[in-house]
């Protein structure tokens, strides 16, 4: 497809500029007021055939395409619809602003488009990474668009201002003593669908940043399953992490057990790409059930502990520092193990 | 290769985070003082087989790969080493910055790597990417690294300020009687490696913000070729441009013309990848020989129109506004065929 063509059409897609976005794409930069004395920035990629495989029946362009001849050889893969595969590659980087308590205020979109992908699904998909980006707060004031020779890519840097109170809240500030929650529900993320229309917690998170101020410890989302997102919460933090397999908020969706080996609790640590947020909070501090605004379920899961101190069932063995343990009802296990590492 | 392991390693590449970097990689988000009231960003990227062919003998992992048995499909590629593929992609970001007047602050990379990339090559090419961000003044604050079965994929976002008493120069600025000028020489950009080994001009353009102020009217980098990019300007600034072929500084290593049609100012026109600064200056200003501080040559290669104006050859036919046009020995050319599309 003709950059030019595609060009004109995402100036199309951004022709009311926002307000503090001076000057929008088109330009070598767009330029930007900015909104705060400190900013939050992430940046994330979907990949096709890694993280995603295009659904439909007929082939994406003239050439047939790696896109949908190929096989998803992850098993992380879900089918995805173009739509979804904008609205997720966007709404990953909000959740990640979401995680620091911030507001996404503007994004960065790149694609690396299958050579041969049509006109009409490139404009399909640039509209919805536009759609959506201006969905979560963050009109994307900039980006390229460029052929590949191979599967798709889409890369989605956003910025964010942290709650104006609380300042960013770090994965590294939980500290022994603390109470440990989520938002929502986990499991079942990849087999439901739900991985595809997640809603980032921006609202929950600005909301619990306004309750709690400087109680609320330590902030991190969900992407590779509770057990390794806790794991390196304890490890940023220097402390160890304890989680009660009993306390878990499994998703209604997530099947019942056969086996033991196939408690329904394994799916809420290991299943990863819930999006849901994790969150140390001081444990004077009273919690409400549900977050302020919006009302998703908070749900206690666990307690954060000093390095060397003895576990709930006397384990001294588990309590080195950087350490996420799961009381279960057949012991303890090492959290590290029970999510998603990205190779 | 394990995203951990590797993490680690980019951690080591930031332990000393810079001035105004408040969270470096490793959280959810980076967080950064906002160093001024507005901001310039841009992101560009560079994909294997598009934009370059991996150099070297053997295969760059166990699996071979799409690297280095893939052809370059594209004129553009040229072989490149890891060591100059990172420096490339962050180059060309912060080519944009230095093309709005700015200076490069942060930058957030990603890179999709073909599955079997040996650990070595994904930590030589990670390296560099913090390496070359460092030296063009905008540390990589975050990022995300990734397989891909297929070519690579980086990306680099880029974050500047601009100049603190000009501001953005944008390239929709250019004004009827504007004189057009040129840094440095043009053409043979590929064939003689260089455009691997581009310095982006930023000290050029701070100096001209600073020399010209509000008689700096437009500014762009040239990364399609003169042709083609001064065809852009004229059509954001609503105005027609005229080059004098004859005036174009033409790069040393371009070969001599064997033929009417392959003369050399061609090269110049058309070749791209350029990286040098296109100007737009009040006529009533003087302007150096050589930028400031740097000593880059500074040339007249042509003036700016009013749409509708006859151009110096008395020809109305090409006076359209955004059109741009070549004076040759041999008549007038249309400019915007000169250059390099994307596809």
């Amino acid at each position: 497809m003709h950059e030019n063509t595609l060009l004109a059409f995402i100036a199309e897609q951004v022709k009311q500029l926002p307000p503090g976005v001076l000057v929008g794409p088109g330009d070598d930069c767009a330029v930007l007021e900015a909104s705060a004395a400190v900013m939050l920035l992430t940046t994330d990629q979907l990949i096709e055939l890694r993280h995603f495989v295009l659904a439909g029946t007929g082939p994406i362009g003239p050439t047939g395409g790696t896109a949908s001849s190929g096989k998803a050889r992850s098993a992380r893969a879900g089918q995805l619809t173009l739509e979804q595969i904008a609205r997720k590659a966007v709404a990953r980087s909000v959740s990640d602003i979401a995680a620091m308590g911030g507001l996404p205020r503007w994004s960065l979109g790149t694609g690396a488009l299958p050579r041969g992908m049509s006109d009409d699904h490139a404009r399909t998909l640039t509209a919805a990474m536009h759609h959506w980006a201006r969905h979560f707060g963050c009109p994307m004031v900039g980006g390229d668009l460029a052929t590949i020779d191979g599967p798709m890519v889409l890369t989605v840097a956003v910025g964010g201002v942290p709650h104006a109170r609380r300042g960013p809240v770090l994965r590294s500030g939980a500290r022994p003593g603390d109470v440990l929650y989520v938002t929502g529900a986990l499991g079942g993320s990849l087999a439901s669908g739900r991985h595809a229309s997640f809603e980032p917690r921006i609202a929950e998170a600005h909301a619990l940043c306004t309750l709690l101020g400087l109680a609320l410890h330590a902030m991190m989302d969900l992407s590779d399953g509770l057990g390794l997102d806790a794991h390196r919460m304890a490890k940023a933090s220097g402390v160890t992490i304890e989680l009660d397999s009993a306390a878990l908020p499994i998703h209604a969706d997530v099947p019942p057990s056969t086996s033991p080996s196939q408690d329904r609790w394994r799916a809420a640590l290991g299943d990863g790409e819930d999006y849901e947020l994790l969150i140390a909070i001081d444990p004077t501090h009273p919690v409400p059930a549900l977050c302020p605004a919006t009302n998703t379920p908070l749900t206690r899961v666990g307690r954060v502990r000093a390095a060397g101190d003895s576990n709930a069932s006397g384990n001294r063995k588990a309590a080195r520092a950087g350490t996420c343990t799961v009381l279960t009802p057949d012991g303890t296990l090492d959290a590290s193990t029970m999510g998603w590492e990205h190779h």
